[in-house]
């Protein structure tokens, strides 16, 4: 088992209101995954959860296992991670990996700053994944940090957009019924085929579920249900909730689930996700000018019109960057930057200043465009490559800190402004 | 029953060598969404498909009807509709959708030049929707020009991505079982619940499959299996497989399909189908040179560097166009077009007329990058304004084509190039 990273002493304080900036940094970004900004809500019980993350995702047809591929440079895991670090009433988040992957793995928990994670290593199955991470909470451990759960939530490291709510359902029903997890009605009808590959029924639809995760236990229960496993089960079998019934005579709770809940299994999944967080982080606009100019404002009613669903904000970035501050808490990560009273980059590389030490853009890339008006005439030619040089050097520069910079020069005359 | 839109006298000839510009573009846009360039299989039945397209979608979340959705601009149904009509051995398609999108379902066959298609209206549910299809084929019908077939597959129209291998291998089967369907594994657990939302049991995932579509049956099954159902089959069923079992004690030969088979269900599967749509068509790079010039030679060669997974041609557009001919076979969507010689655009001018008339953009977005070279000393500001609004123009124009033109005007001192 791995020790907690440096720093990850007491569970993080997320919310809309944040102290510090590298705090800001993470709260806005959960909160676009959950796309709520409900005050955080509380759970009286001792929760730990356990994500198995030791598969060799075969049906992606890709050599990379799926819960380390990349959606926006950052692997799925780590999104999960997220959401699940977010909810402060879970108090420790053990994750199963296997062998080869550890060293990876602790790579991406300090890169992406996770925090309240141990590392323990994957058995062979899913199964004996799931144990492993029980394990660790047992209280017997020695030398071991962890404390043993009241409830304990089973989650997979390939479902990132699992919310708080549904988080807390599950808990408070494994409280009161020992075991609950998440469903879903069935996309397909499901039948049983014959030893000769020929249809032999078909399940009435309506009268069944998808069992979705996340899923809960006292801790008690399930961790008792492991222990008498039978070596079939462990190999075999998927269905926690099936084990808690088996040897624990306890019958789970249901929950609906929505449907933000399902597994990234294929490659279109993806694809899928993908596309939604990228339409999560595109959700505001900010436009930053140096001055109360006209440009600005035009530029936000052109927006405002053309882009529908988008938030446009706009203002002047203050001297104490207090107004960014704020920005950033509004979770925006599209700037768009206006530089009418000078001809160098100075409020473009405030902003970047910013940008780089909020460390915002650690989860998601910021993209910034970099607006300037020239004249057409007063500027030389050579001055002209030179202004480009130049931003492409700076673009190069913060590319590194998941910033992309484009820089928009317009030149015109005199008389056309 | 509508009757076929004009033109539609005969099946189409599909495979890699066709012979209008019109087949031309058909045939290259079913190819690459089959992503092969395989022979057209045969098939010795008479085979009709019906495709239930009466649905509200309310699982997506949206207003809109799935099967309507837009991907790239294009219904989702239209697609599917493509890749049955690609399939030369199935006589006739019909089409089940509800009489208020019965114009619009119109106006998609005659934009998108869809051919065998006949319309029926839908029923309130899937099975009255697919009874009303397998009506419209019945031999009794007075004035219908479709023929009774020997084979009838069934299919969704929200599964895009169906290939005329899995197609010909339920048709084959179905006509030595009597019916046939494409299974898929389980991705989720199945559990039932018991009255007070807990588990009852749970089902082994091993011995049971999700059934996907398509599905064929023979004729005179599945239409004797329709006629006995009851209402309560016609209003609550969902699978058709059962039905031949239960009426007609005919059982399904299953057949392992692909993931690609997945059903349009939620707006993140909208997502994934844009996603792998767009992936198949940026698969080749064409780049047209007006000249032997260095400037193609030294693109081809980056660009075959940058992309690693893309096809990159380039050569000279022929006066006849029969090289570009050539590369409309090769399923290329992307242009890049040189133009060296001349400051003005005749090249991607003469670029832009084949692709017009040759109807190409019709089923996907054609994207031409037209490349500039201009003396920056020699040409004049308002020249430059003027070259720029040229484009601008062109841009507006072709869009309506579904061709994407985007212009680079690259200025040079003498000295630079």
């Amino acid at each position: 088992m791995e020790p907690e990273p440096p720093g990850a002493s007491g569970p993080a304080e997320p919310g809309p209101r944040v102290r510090g900036v590298r705090g800001a940094a993470h709260a806005a970004s959960a909160s676009v995954l959950s796309g709520a900004e409900a005050e955080p809500q509380r759970c009286a019980l001792a929760v730990a959860a356990v994500l198995p993350a030791g598969g060799s995702g075969e049906r992606m047809g890709v050599p990379t296992p799926k819960q380390f591929c990349p959606i926006l440079e950052r692997p799925l895991i780590s999104y999960t991670l997220q959401a699940m670090e977010r909810v402060c009433w879970i108090k420790d988040i053990v994750v199963a990996v296997t062998r080869e992957n550890m060293e990876a793995m602790r790579g991406i928990i300090q890169r992406y700053q996770h925090r309240r994670i141990s590392l323990v290593e994957a058995g062979v199955t899913r199964h004996r994944s799931i144990f492993n991470g029980l394990k660790a909470l047992a209280e017997d451990q020695p030398h071991s940090k962890l404390s043993k759960p009241e409830v304990v939530i089973i989650h997979d490291a390939v479902r990132p957009f699992v919310e708080e709510d549904i988080l807390l359902k599950v808990a408070t029903a494994a409280k009161e019924h020992g075991a609950a997890g998440a469903i879903q009605p069935l996309v397909s009808t499901v039948i049983s085929p014959s030893a000769d590959g020929c249809l032999d029924h078909s399940l009435e639809r309506a009268r069944h579920r998808a069992s979705e995760m996340p899923q809960a236990f006292l801790y008690d229960v399930i961790y008792a249900a492991y222990q008498q496993c039978s070596d079939y089960d462990l190999e075999f079998g998927t269905e926690c909730l099936q084990l808690a019934l088996k040897y624990c005579h306890v019958k789970a709770k249901l929950v609906e689930g929505s449907p933000d809940l399902w597994k990234v299994t294929y490659k279109r999944d993806l694809y899928a996700a993908e596309s939604i967080i990228k339409e999560r982080i595109s959700q505001q606009i900010c436009i930053v000018m140096d001055d109360e100019e006209d440009v600005g404002r035009l530029l936000e009613e052109t927006l405002k019109n053309e882009l529908n669903h988008v938030k446009v904000t706009s203002g002047p970035l203050c001297h104490a960057g207090r107004h960014l501050h704020q920005i950033i808490l509004e979770q925006c990560y599209s700037f768009v930057c206006v530089n009418v009273m000078t001809s160098e980059f100075e409020e473009t590389q405030k902003l970047l200043n910013l940008l780089k030490e909020s460390n915002f853009s650690i989860l998601y890339p910021v993209v910034v465009i970099s607006v300037h008006f020239l004249d057409y005439k007063s500027v030389p030619f050579d001055r002209k490559m030179e202004n480009l040089m130049q931003i492409r050097e700076l673009a190069k520069e913060v590319k590194e800190r998941n910033i992309l910079l484009c820089g928009l020069l317009i030149y015109y005359p005199q008389n056309f402004y």
